[in-house]
């Protein structure tokens, strides 16, 4: 029976292992390095991010890399994008078995510009145990996930060869997928939307509405599809689940960390920042930014929302600047 | 100097009239039919759709629709979509002057299939009076305009010529347009965020989540722009203002008459068609079923949602089916 390992015992991670449990998958194996985390999810919970009344299988966990990885099938990985560098040679040094890599995570390969897909292939490339690298990504909380509403999310590759493998995996009566092929369109979409997540809570934190905040997301595609142009992205991807689809919920709900670091920066200022938790888009902006000049592509609204986190405009300031540009096309 | 003339005096007339004066454009007349509506705006209020701490400016306001349109150089038509045709009829048999027509109301032309832009054109076709017809679209409650949240929004006509024309009166420092070409996709995306609207509305009532309402609202778009494709629009006008913007604040939000009503339906099923509110969504459904009928476009979210509201399956019931379709490509 295929053995399926996931690597990180925080929000996602336990998610997406309910999902595939249900969709009939039993034997997982969790790894983690929160003792707590396992010792919970051992007995079918996890306090730190799932109310007391959440209800997950109980599940076999380990801090012991090597032996979680012992003859898996499937690993999926499900750690904060800093950590996915790391975590990846890990794993691929206590490979015994063939396996299909499966990245939850979203934003870019640590200490590169490459998305987390391509970072994973790169790193994995010369090891013949790897025979490919999904991507799960699109509209998916954790939170809505583990009390089972319906979810629906895209498995990405180029090719879709291992995603098709691993479709069954992620099919119960509350989770979907569909396949993508486009890998780099929902990377983009997959950045762009946690960056466009922190600008939203701003302004909604900020006393705007929701006409502004429409406005801000519409304007921001618009750069995202600039951006994903001159990165050999499709443009109709952007408007799928993984582009459209994970922006409604991440811009939109204040189950985003991104969204509600947002507001708390309104409130709080620089202050906001000595946060513990993960906040993606911060270190998606730093990547989007460096490409961008690199490639020489105009990104205003990314920009302006750098400059307002770093101290050196407020966020009028911003917005009066934006709104000055002349009238014209869409 | 130059005379506006607004037609309605609800939500979207007084909140267009608030805009327009605010761009420096002062000699302004509301015409409605609704003598309390008149008379508070008289004072600068409007209690049915506004609190009462909103300030508008005191307009000049009359039901004497040949004294409104006297010398008239632009005319505002801010009615519900059922009415437009004879309004239009109305209008053009009391002007005396050369105008341009401005639509703010979104759907579809009464007892046709047309847009409500082509339906005016064409209605107006051989009187040398009117100049053209621009529609304002895009995301624009009329309750955050009226407290100045700054609001973009499209001004839309094929060729632009009269569009550039209107755009100061739409220009003060909440209130921003961008032009559009695309009056096909334009239209369909304001239809469509309408039923989409609806359904969300629906699933948010009934206890779903985020995920589950940016799953459909993603799939929706899919089906807006097969249809699109079919009505001769462009697929990136979906990705503007007038289609994901609009999407956005429609859809996600209970400003939206459409939404709520969707939510009022959710609870008590069809005794809520009985509402006295417009809701355009209902009037854009059975025009969308009509055309893809005849033109044989398969739209299952709008179909599904169609036998809802009859009253033919439960939403459960509806979800079921669409969930059962096979595994596929985006």
């Amino acid at each position: 029976m295929n053995k399926i390992t996931i690597i990180g015992s925080g929000a996602m991670g336990s998610a997406v292992a309910k999902v595939i449990y249900d969709s009939g998958y039993k034997n997982i194996v969790i790894y983690g390095i929160d003792k707590t985390e396992l010792s919970q999810l051992k007995e079918g919970k996890n306090l730190k991010y799932f109310p007391q009344d959440t209800k997950l299988p109980h599940f076999q966990t380990t801090d012991n890399l090597k032996y979680a990885l012992n003859n898996a099938s499937y690993i999926v990985i499900a750690v904060p994008s800093k950590f996915v560098d790391s975590v990846c040679k890990d794993i691929l040094k206590n490979l015994n078995s063939q396996v299909i890599i499966i990245n939850v995570s979203k934003g870019f390969y640590p200490n590169s510009n490459l998305s987390l897909q391509e970072g994973l292939k790169q790193a994995s490339k010369d090891n013949e145990k790897v025979m490919g690298v999904v991507s799960l990504l699109g509209p998916s909380h954790a939170e809505e996930i583990v009390k089972e509403q319906l979810t629906v999310v895209s498995l990405v590759e180029n090719g879709m060869e291992n995603a098709k493998k691993v479709q069954k995996l992620f099919s119960n009566d509350y989770f979907r997928n569909y396949l993508q092929e486009d890998e780099i369109g929902s990377e983009v979409g997959g950045a762009y939307k946690n960056i466009l997540a922190i600008a939203s809570g701003m302004l909604f934190g900020s006393g705007y509405g929701i006409n502004t905040v429409a406005a801000l997301l519409t304007r921001g595609l618009a750069e995202a599809r600039r951006f994903n142009k001159q990165m050999g992205g499709k443009e109709i991807t952007l408007m799928g689940l993984t582009g459209i689809g994970d922006l409604i919920v991440t811009a939109l709900s204040p189950l985003s960390r991104n969204y509600s670091f947002g507001q708390e920066f309104a409130k709080k200022g620089k202050e906001a920042l000595n946060t513990l938790l993960t906040v993606e888009g911060l270190t998606a902006i730093k990547s989007v930014l460096e490409i961008a000049q690199r490639k020489k592509i105009d990104l205003p609204i990314v920009f302006a929302l750098n400059e307002i986190l770093l101290g050196n405009i407020t966020l009028k300031q911003a917005i009066s600047e934006i709104w000055k540009r002349g009238l014209k096309a869409e």
